[in-house]
């Protein structure tokens, strides 16, 4: 996929639909029913020149899409039906066959052409409003991009063409509707297939006990990874069972709830966040095989890992109806439940010996990073934002829920909380990664159970500060580390600190110099600043035991904590790398 | 749940707000987060006043609806977690927090209060449009119908109450919101249980074959009778199998594809839609037990005697995602195969000996019926609406597809089609019912196979009459049966008939007049028109074997076709109760 040379727009059009005609043909696609118009020229011309597409053309649409729906009805799940038409009133023409596919539940695949943005609600002609045009009736909607022929786009436009036909069949059935803006010209370049149907080869479809299908993909590989996001793990002895056997790295986001079990074995990476970071250590431990597990996971340096390796066999085991891959580096969505696909693996006798090298890798990086967090903290009484978790994680006993404040508190878990046999929980809110309502939501979270300790950030307490109130309202007991840098610290690890100073603080920066002490009074809490390491470990034990809601307070200076971060990754990559390990 | 005397105002708010309240209790609700505020009192003093319910107040919307993310969170699927608040901005306070569970898959139920319908879009005060206010965030929407406390609605609000609970328990788990308008004045009045949960017994979730919690439902019973409705059901070989172990009878609905396979037996039931009909002969085949497979069955006869006997176990096995359930009878919902079911039930040791009587009973029914129908058709070597269906049934060979027309072809194929061991598959556009756009379907679910025959009527056929330009230019094949009663036959059948004679014609016979002779030469197609039942067998035979699209018009009268109906039912009804079956 060299772009060495500027690529003219019946090329890039051409790679675009002819990489997205790719994953419907690889997927099984072998009939399109489409209707003449000119904007859906790009799609009808790629259509007609694959070798394995057979076209049935319309007059009207509204017949068009009955007729497709027909076959698809008598097709089921054997095989995919796409309807394509121009845009306008011919797209409105789909909807009664749309609906009816909606209702009975029957696969169909709707891709409709439509002018690009800047034409539309212009009066520009044959210009309607397409945006979810079939409302509840399509399962799925994508506003497609315009064409491009980055890697990153084509991957996107396969994947997208690969996930609509499973999503058709996905139960209930029925259509999913993509609406294509296109620019004219509108022919597109012949071009030669961009991705051998290589990104097409993964399936969406809830498994049972009696399927093997993935298995071969994991039992043919000495060099997998395990990867683990937010959520959906438990419970985890069979996961940790699996690794074990496999030798396989298991690369827990704290949020899996992985690293802190009594099944934590030494499979278990916590250190990753760190050690990652080094491109050496990062080409080192190349994977011949991925196997994911849940959410995507939160820091950037694991979804770089990903990214780097995403030649490689990678499978996703996710909830029915998600697709958690915004790295585009999945070959294959499964819909099951971590455990089971576990347990499946578990029960076949062709499980690959351990690579004892390959574990032994990713341990020597896992320790060599432990040793150089701890020795750089240790230079220090004086308590920082990694020590904070790292102090926490010391002190903390069994059977407590951990709330993970968004920013910088969840990615310091990530990258400084250790794997553990103890019993923790973590939590947070991942799902749009919001500051608001943090406090909030960690209180509903202690209100029936207590033993709950939430690491936040001044900006997000300050914007959920009012929460507090249910502490008295409902006698809800929790402690509360206030991780205080007078502003939004995640901002100084970007680009936009160092390459514009001049308006940095003002726009990201934003300190807002509040002191938090009459916070006490207000809501009936406790409130204690502390400065060292020792205090703050002593104000974390009494505040496990004092009844009520404790908030402890540790102000940091944002510049030193980027200055300290970096210090650690830096040191970090240079003890971890072992020229020694065999590629 | 007598209405012997007009209920007060605050009766019917009491009646509804407990039925919904009462389900959500019996599905396990404990927890409710509210937020002060006038219009929602009607559900706040019914959680208040519940010895089971726990109130969590909160002063701000935005704290409270992440207050019981976070308590959600923890529960997980182990309880539900509600909130609730009034109209306007204080619904929109709750978005952020039912954004996040959207993306992070905690189930959440939201109750929204809102003006009754006559006061919105007016200005009037706190008053916004809240439908659909969380967008695709809500995994699920409904507006909630003004409160009344008829039976019918107090089982919807109930069976509401219920659905959602389950459906935020879907994977991926997520928010539902349910939006409430109430009318003032809003002080419900204290009111008695009205289920006492009996409706709430049922779950929704996939099963796998490890899991039997229905099982008891079924073994415990020996007067049972299983329902299936369109789709799902192949293979059939477990379903009849399961069946002839009961001793149940099969109520195949045509489009169920039961009726027609090599495993049929004589569990299976075909005449249901002309015996039901007898009120005496539903109440002497009162059952037990129904279980009950697929979409919601298409004749009105079997759905009011499901509704008649809706104090019995009633569980519906349906795709994920559906709750085909129209008539409020199930008292629970298994996402599962129905294949997968059967089998389960198979396995087991403990299913409950046959009633020989029982099936005999339905047996009965079912044979006096197909002679009562046989003796009035053979009355007549004139082709009727009814000798349409049976005579095609008898010449149709094997391995054809029957596309059934909607309204009346698919109604007289479910009262007439019989149970044969013929191998046979049935299609229909049954999802929206529509009459447009069958034409076409119809020729693309006989693209690629041919060997279809299409049953339709001439307002169906007109309206899609265009689609027969895809028989020349895709070299189609198909037997085309059109019955011409020139107008909306079904019309005939409903009250407007002989309420309104006046208007009846204009509004709802509306006869077109039209010869389609001429569609022969416009679209390529055979074109003949038959008179007598041997004409009709022998046009068919023909067709069967010729090349391209055969159409074969029968014409007949609406009034005269109501009438033979009507005889039909009559004598069946008469001929087919049988005093001496026990009950």
């Amino acid at each position: 996929m060299g772009a060495e040379r500027q690529l003219s727009h019946a090329e890039v059009l051409g790679r675009y639909a002819g990489a997205f005609v790719d994953a419907l043909v690889a997927r099984g696609l072998r009939d399109v029913c489409l209707c003449p118009g000119s904007r859906s020229t790009p799609l009808a011309l790629t259509f007609a020149r694959h070798p394995r597409v057979k076209i049935w053309t319309h007059l009207d649409e509204r017949s068009c899409a009955y007729f497709a729906l027909g076959m698809a009805k008598v097709h089921g799940s054997a095989a995919p039906v796409a309807i394509l038409c121009s845009s306008g009133t011919a797209a409105v023409n789909f909807a009664p066959a749309v609906v009816e596919a909606a209702q009975s539940h029957v696969p169909l695949l709707v891709l409709t052409a439509d002018r690009p943005q800047e034409l539309r609600d212009l009066g520009a002609n044959q210009t309607i409003d397409q945006v979810r045009l079939y409302g509840s009736a399509a399962k799925w909607f994508v506003e497609m991009p315009l064409p491009e022929a980055s890697e990153e786009m084509l991957r996107y436009v396969h994947m997208v063409g690969w996930r609509a036909i499973e999503t058709t069949w996905a139960m209930p059935q029925g259509p999913v509707h993509l609406n294509f803006p296109f620019r004219e010209p509108l022919v597109p370049a012949a071009v030669e297939p961009v991705f051998k149907d290589s990104r097409a080869e993964g399936f969406v479809g809830p498994i049972n006990k009696e399927e093997h299908r993935f298995a071969p993909d994991v039992t043919a590989h000495r060099r997998g990874v395990i990867v683990c996001g937010p959520g959906m793990m438990e419970p985890t002895g069979s996961l940790l069972e699996l690794a074990a056997r496999l030798g396989w790295p298991v690369l827990a986001d704290p949020l899996s709830n992985l690293r802190s079990s009594p099944h934590c074995n030494d499979n278990v990476i916590a250190g990753y966040d760190s050690f990652l970071r080094s491109a050496a250590l990062a080409d080192e431990l190349a994977p011949d095989f991925v196997l994911r597990f849940g959410a995507p996971v939160t820091g950037r340096p694991l979804s770089s890992y990903l990214q780097r390796h995403r030649g490689v066999r990678h499978i996703v085991i996710a909830e029915p109806g998600l697709f958690p891959d915004p790295d585009l580096s999945s070959t294959g969505v499964i819909e099951a439940y971590p455990p089971t696909v576990c347990d499946i693996l578990l029960e076949r006798d062709d499980l690959p010996n351990a690579d004892p090298g390959w574990l032994a890798a990713w341990r020597r990086a896992e320790l060599k990073t432990r040793e150089v967090v701890e020795r750089i903290l240790n230079e220090s009484e004086v308590a920082t934002e990694p020590s904070v978790i790292t102090d926490l994680a010391e002190v903390l006993p069994d059977a407590f829920n951990i709330f993970a404040g968004n920013s910088m508190p969840v990615r310091d878990i990530d990258s400084f909380w250790p794997a553990t046999k103890q019993v923790l929980s973590f939590y947070g809110n991942r799902g749009a990664s919001g500051i608001d309502g943090v406090v909030s939501t960690a209180l509903g979270a202690a209100a029936h159970y207590g033993r709950t300790v939430l690491v936040i950030g001044d900006l997000s307490f300050y914007h959920d500060m009012n929460g507090l109130l249910a502490v008295k309202r409902h006698g809800i007991s929790a402690t509360i580390v206030l991780v205080n840098n007078d502003g939004g610290g995640i901002f100084s690890f970007l680009s936009q600190n160092s390459e514009d100073e001049e308006h940095f603080e003002t726009l990201f920066g934003t300190p807002h110099g509040l002191d938090f002490t009459p916070v006490a009074q207000l809501y009936g809490v406790g409130f204690q600043t502390v400065a060292t390491r020792q205090e703050y470990k002593a104000a974390l034990r009494a505040s496990f035991d004092a009844p009520g809601v404790q908030i402890i307070e540790v102000k940091t200076d944002r510049a030193e904590n980027l200055k300290l971060h970096q210090r650690i990754w830096r040191e970090v990559a240079a003890a971890a790398v072992a020229p020694e390990v065999a590629k």
